[in-house]
């Protein structure tokens, strides 16, 4: 006899992340749709069920795109995420039941990374409600999105190590070399020792001194920096040359 | 109206990488049951629908498993492949109505990458022909084995930038340094000058250096190394620590 092989039910989930001012990493949550005052989580991951003729990429850009009205994002696919398990809570049930339609018994995800200057006017043709949460201060939320986020976390990390260059997405366009150590340093497992840090940047070229300092600041104004990806793309970051 | 969402199947394929004695690198293909000799195609990636109660993880588990008889292997999730189209010729949708169940409409997999020491003996429980194939000597394969084969070898480097040691698997458990060299040119983009690659190594102090040098070879017999993963992990490789 043949093993039984179910169908199921394919979203994709993104986890964006912005870099705000008091130096924190967060995350873009939005309002579930017709979550009830009683229900815990009345925040979830932008995310959506794909469509019968599109490729996960291309359903993971809509949600970007109906979530934030920013055209391109850099987006990152991280990971399937398919614990049996993942969606059987009944809140999680009927949820589903409400939004899509009923017996969904399966549902598998595909998890993508996002960033997002959190400047960036979001603009969702989608959710009435869309907010930055510091990664800290994320609530409780539904399926295994909580786990999803963690995840990402390290796979940030991760990207950065690999590709450096990833990391201006989440600065202004001019920065200062504290604004990059602190959101090196948040990103960091461990606190970053800044002498280190200091040295290893002077030495990277494609980090251009500006002729322009901060105004308005209660410290010592700092000079501003920006990120040149040409030079970077030249100096390519592998092991052995 | 809400959109159609569909169901879909959800299968996992593995891509086994081995490097042999000819300094080439190997891929690990199955024969295609039921495959008769007028197809072209005769040959696939060992891969398998998940089952209802399985994760994909524990999924490509079983399949390499069940292709090698090794119980556990480095494995990493690298893409799901999932182009409403990559299963919608005569051939691969009568195969997989044979194989699996007749209409099945839309089939995404989870891809795999996975690393293997080309001597280890190959004991499969499930395919009666496995054999390495150089990845330049791969045939034509049903479904997109042949693109989830040439991202797989784009992944495969990533990889081994991200984490060196990865490269060890690759190799017998004494290795040379032209060996060494050999896989990590193969596994390049681009030519990789040899006195660069000796001056960094030579300052990886996990790779030690044997009592023990080649013995019935044709040229001047080098020395063995071994790869000592415990020096390895204290050394992380962070960009700024």
């Amino acid at each position: 006899m043949k093993p039984n092989f179910i169908h199921t039910y394919v979203s994709v989930d993104c986890v964006v992340f912005g870099f705000d001012h008091e130096n924190q990493l967060n995350i873009l949550l939005v309002q579930k749709h017709g979550a009830n005052s009683q229900e815990k989580s009345q925040r979830k991951l932008p995310g959506s069920l794909i469509f019968s003729h599109e490729d996960v990429d291309d359903a993971a850009q809509r949600v970007l795109h109906e979530l934030t009205g920013i055209k391109k994002m850099v987006l990152k696919q991280f990971k399937c995420f398919a614990d049996p398990n993942r969606a059987s809570s009944k809140a999680d049930i009927n949820w589903m039941a409400q939004e899509y339609q009923p017996n969904i018994d399966r549902i598998i995800t595909v998890a993508y990374l996002s960033l997002c200057k959190i400047d960036h006017k979001i603009n969702s043709s989608k959710y009435d409600t869309v907010d930055w949460f510091p990664i800290n201060r994320v609530p409780e939320l539904p399926f295994d999105h909580n786990k999803i986020i963690t995840e990402s976390f390290v796979e940030i990390r991760k990207w950065i190590e690999s590709d450096f260059s990833i990391i201006f997405q989440l600065l202004p366009k001019k920065f200062t070399i504290r604004q990059l150590f602190q959101l090196y340093n948040a990103l960091s497992e461990k606190q970053i020792d800044i002498k280190n840090f200091h040295k290893k940047i002077a030495a990277f070229d494609y980090i251009i001194a500006l002729d322009e300092i901060e105004t308005n600041v209660a410290h010592r104004a700092a000079r501003y920096y920006k990120f040149d990806p040409k030079i970077y793309k030249k100096n390519n970051t592998k092991l052995i040359k």
